[in-house]
């Protein structure tokens, strides 16, 4: 029997600085009531799907930022999109900006859940592979300061049982590092979920932006083919805040072809059906992990580096 | 001022079982004349690239196959081949099985040599990720015995300096997992050599040609981009003893871009000039390594599988 789930990426066109919060919440429920009424067990958003991408800003104190961050999940203003998933029998997974106030600066993560069908969440991640650079680089064409507002996240990569399958996750620049995907494909990863937010310049870079999507494209479906898993990649596209990023939100095979991609740089639904038990043959054969992978022989892969920021 | 080689991927036709050595040293010999007539620095042969992919074939006594080995490199009948180099100041890359004679049994390699531009071996590896089996499938159409006739790589990944950059080499299968790519890419590696011999069917999977050639690309694709290497990879093609085998010898910039692909399926050369420092910018920037991975939060990759033939 086929472990069969109807997947949709929830692309979303830009979150603009001067777009009010609730209005967000309503295309991210919208999106999710559309994915519901077409049979989706699961919708995807971006990450930080809550606000513009606010480390484009730098502030003196970080702490101004603040109100682009969540203090609980669900805040009070979402217990609505999260009574929606229980109502339709839909899960979602939702990147934002998480605060944690422990202390008198608390700690600020770049996170994203997984919530399943009853409205609840059961697994979070945050944000390890943060890019960009912790100083104000005011004279660049725009900045990230993802280095600046969040740290590196603590919690490793989870992989947890969910959607009939073995469901893991990963935020933007996590997807470039084949160490993301490895190590949720030692867990037994089937399907990973990831939002990004990525500009079509880069301004340390010369890259056009047709090789920036390729960029985009090959990592993920490098990842999915060589850990024989799912992998459901998901944009905010469009022009946010002056700065044009790319689309192409996509769900890749455990084969490595993309089956599904947007078409539109707006809230867009990517759709498609999912067979989990597609990732087998890989895992038992071509990645035997068991049979084939030989960790006596990858001198240095987890020798510290200092890990600078 | 840029470090740019002249590189020829060397690919090569079928070895068919009856064809003499000596005829196989020849086309080999000339593949290697005609890239240095036209100003190439460097040349890649395939893997095995002296005899026909003899795995195919099981022997209840695996000395049965030792013709196939070489017990020296050079052997004697390669001093023309090595000379070659010499007098036209190229240097090239060889696959090839070999057999270390230090016990009654010995050790079996699938090995590859680098050869600098004296006519003098600076580097060898051997391959680490074995396909296939080590048990006789004579039921399947066709049959892969490299785990039978060759032992586990013992010499790691190695990268030297050579052809004014870094240089590390990997055959076949290892280019299909990112390990071999990041383990040579931490050691700053700058141009990465392999030759093949992949079937165009797999016979424990459902996987089209199309797929499997697509799969070729994308590994080294990937590996190239996210560790800012060149990557040259070499066929060997055609219809060999009964097998088809996929050609696609391409040169791989670290943008990932191919850049340069075969077009038949015969000897062939395929050729780009390769800009070493063209791999700077990523390792300065999106994959700097000190500032980007986080090897303590990669848990589990250097964790025995128990590793099991």
């Amino acid at each position: 029997m086929p472990r069969t789930i109807r997947i949709a990426a929830a692309q979303m066109g830009p979150v603009n600085p001067s777009e009010e919060r609730s209005v967000t919440i309503g295309r991210i429920m919208k999106l999710l009531s559309e994915a519901a009424d077409i049979g989706c067990d699961l919708a995807v958003f971006p990450e930080l799907a809550l606000s513009t991408f606010f480390p484009r800003e730098y502030h003196v104190d970080l702490r101004e930022a603040d109100i682009f961050y969540e203090k609980t999940m669900p805040a009070q203003d979402l217990q609505p999109l999260f009574a929606l998933a229980r109502e339709r029998r839909i899960g979602f997974s939702l990147g934002y900006a998480e605060l944690v106030e422990d202390d008198v600066i608390g700690r600020r993560y770049n996170s994203q859940v997984l919530v399943d069908k009853q409205g609840t969440v059961i697994s979070k991640y945050r944000k390890i592979h943060l890019p960009g650079h912790a100083d104000n680089r005011e004279n660049d064409p725009f900045q990230n300061l993802e280095k600046y507002y969040f740290e590196v996240g603590d919690l490793g990569f989870p992989v947890v049982n969910a959607f009939d399958g073995r469901v893991g996750m990963c935020i933007c620049n996590d997807r470039r590092w084949p160490e993301t995907y490895r190590v949720m494909g030692l867990k037994g990863v089937e399907l990973i979920v990831l939002g990004y937010t990525t500009p079509l310049q880069n301004p340390r870079a010369d890259q056009s932006a047709e090789l920036r999507q390729f960029h985009n494209h090959l990592c993920m479906q490098a990842g999915a083919y060589q850990n024989s898993t799912f992998v459901v990649g998901v944009a905010k596209a469009g022009i946010e805040g002056g700065v044009e990023l790319m689309g192409g939100s996509c769900i890749v095979h455990p084969d490595g072809r993309i089956i599904a991609q947007a078409t539109s740089l707006s809230d867009e639904l990517v759709v498609a059906d999912c067979d989990l038990d597609d990732c087998l043959n890989g895992k038992a054969e071509e990645f035997n992990f068991e049979r084939n992978r030989r960790p006596s022989l990858y001198e240095g892969l987890l020798t510290p580096h200092g890990e600078t920021a």
